[in-house]
């Protein structure tokens, strides 16, 4: 069923882990994560993939073992629902590492309870994160996810044709949220959107901040994260009504087929004041310059220096990436099987610019009592620079 | 800010979680998980909660202090960004147990990195798992939840409506998915829904199936699953184009400041055969019996029992709740906060039905080649029996 390219591809990406355990001096690692058995394995149904230091993994599908046979790129999968029945066939084969042999399993995203659970299966082993391992090796996305990649964010072209059908003076954020969605999902995006970190929603990838809302910036980020429904889930799109001279934010995070798109744009409703015209002139300055300095070998906090200070020299320096407390020191991360992958690109963020990394630019100005702009792209590390993957024009687009 | 009828109920709410402590002899419980927070402290902005087992809980809320401040049902309110600093105060106020006490966490959720963490801030302490404490006082729904609940289940009405909107022939299951969910979301329902195991995803509420897909059952769950986007999320709504005399099964969960709605219908494009007919009427008669069976002090396993039974008399046995290696013990779970709570309703389910309650009862026959029909409402037990809490119509929908 799988393409030879994909194959290859599957095997690349496990042998450069096998690569990775071994200079570890760990005997395994025991994919559970669906995002990173798909990385690896190339399918999103439940399964436990074994990939150990030297030889070949196999995949131990929990459920539907004849649909995992046909998406798996690897050669080998047994049907195994428990860890018992994974012991059973890894102890029947042989394949069992020496006791107080190292096992890495994704730590970050395993509830503890799950660990618990395994330790007591793999009992006489030591069980270690290799989250970092996979996230390090996923921070370079080879040409078949960047293929994937420039697909997703080439669909966000539906959400702005969605929000200019819907969006004017009267209007709902949530009219708005819904016809950016559903132009998106009738075009091939999922319904949901992935983050790694445990206590990541859906609703900061569904924002539509319109007025005041642009400032009220809440818990889950340094970012325009708009208000959302209430206590239970605040932020997000929320009801309120779009008046007329208002900047509108629209950060929306899009699925499609394994990986994420993340972009924003400002619309204006009606013609914007001069100083909101100011605050988004400075602010695509601004975004353009970090931009123009991705290239291969700077590093990642460089690039937050670039904006940095390019928000001070336009006298925004107190509203860029929020305000007051709620003040961040970023000005993008990485992306693609997941929304919220590392790194922050940020102070301290030592990691040098590779070919093949995807990262977000998405600088904001955030002035209380004014306006809310911001604009958010995706840039692919090429050779000599960064690429733009989406295809939407980096401008302010008024409504009327 | 907060009603005082909501402040009661969060008084009421921690109090039992402290009565739990007590007598388990555990010293506190530090609640982390957003939905478990926001059901004692009435926000879902990132916080700590530090329920004592005896004295006033303290939120530590980790950003946006004054907006947990004006959410919070709790009178104690705190700023601490990390564990570090919540320990620190709690150190300064001497709320700190003594060495060698119980803590409990939600060790379902957390992270073992996290966990990790946290032992060694709270260093000297047992952390255990207080999950099933929180999810049995979660099980039976106070009057505010409960109206909740009835709020977003009567939401579902929109998602119906709108998939009357868009199915035909020739429509696409994402065109039917957008149209639905886009409805839902301009009357109130948030972009997604909150699942508490690990690897919940939303596009398990995002089911459309049709025709073949309605029999292939994927890996997530043993009911209608739909077949997804491709290998990376093999479920929920396809691109399949929907044709003429096919059943639709419509499996949508909704989310509502806070609580969930999970409701199926079985739409038929064109007038269904014989065969289809029969498959529905059958599958109404055991759903309405389910119903008609839910009262306070039975059994979960014992609405299982009686919908097995109702299979087998109408001839469906083989094709009730999947088939093959693919067909569950099942007949419903709870729900509420989060779209897959405790208990499933099946075999060894010895919980035992009460006032405030909320269950799904969702049978479905799955017949390869054939079709599948699917029914799913959800039931307030009462003290007198069940309430369907959803108001669209228990038939099959013909659309034309």
């Amino acid at each position: 069923m799988a393409d030879t390219r994909s194959v290859v591809a599957a095997r690349r990406r496990t042998e450069r882990l096998q690569a990775a355990l071994r200079e570890a001096g760990w005997a395994a690692a025991l994919i559970q994560h669906p995002r990173d058995v798909f990385y690896y394995a190339g399918t999103g149904q439940p399964c436990n993939l074994w990939v150990p230091a030297e030889g070949e993994p196999v995949l131990f599908a929990r459920r539907v073992e004849e649909w995992v046979r046909q998406d798996s790129l690897l050669p080998q999968v047994i049907g195994a629902a428990s860890f018992g029945q994974m012991r059973h066939h890894l102890a029947e084969r042989g394949l069992l590492p020496r006791e107080g042999a190292t096992i890495g399993i994704e730590k970050d995203v395993l509830p503890a309870t799950l660990v618990e659970s395994l330790g007591r299966t793999l009992a006489g082993y030591r069980l270690e994160n290799v989250a970092p391992v996979v996230l390090n090796q996923r921070l370079v996305k080879d040409d078949i996810e960047i293929a994937a990649m420039r697909a997703a964010a080439g669909l966000w072209a539906e959400v702005h044709a969605g929000v200019l059908e819907a969006l004017a003076p009267g209007a709902r954020e949530s009219d708005v949220a819904a016809s950016a969605l559903g132009r998106a999902m009738r075009a091939g995006a999922g319904p949901e959107i992935y983050f790694r970190r445990w206590d990541g929603t859906g609703a900061a990838g569904r924002v539509v901040a319109s007025g005041p809302n642009g400032w009220r910036i809440s818990g889950p980020a340094f970012t325009v994260t708009g208000v959302g429904f209430g206590p239970a889930q605040p932020w997000g799109y929320s009801d309120r009504v779009i008046g007329e001279g208002e900047l509108v934010v629209v950060d929306f995070g899009l699925y499609r087929q394994g990986y994420h798109a993340d972009m924003t744009r400002t619309y204006a409703v009606g013609k914007p004041s001069a100083r909101l015209k100011d605050l988004w002139d400075r602010l695509v300055e601004l975004h353009q310059a970090v931009i123009a300095a991705i290239r291969p070998g700077r590093r990642a906090a460089e690039l937050w220096e670039v904006a940095r200070k390019h928000a001070g020299r336009a006298g925004y320096a107190d509203w860029f990436m929020g305000y007051g407390p709620n003040q961040g020191q970023y000005i993008g991360h990485s992306l693609g099987l997941e929304m919220d992958e590392p790194p922050v690109l940020g102070p301290g963020a030592d990691q040098e610019l590779v070919p093949g990394m995807v990262v977000t630019v998405e600088p904001k100005f955030i002035v209380p009592g004014v306006g809310a702009a911001m604009i958010e792209d995706e840039i692919l590390v090429t050779p000599t620079g960064g690429e733009v993957l989406g295809t939407v024009e980096q401008r302010l687009f008024e409504v009327t």
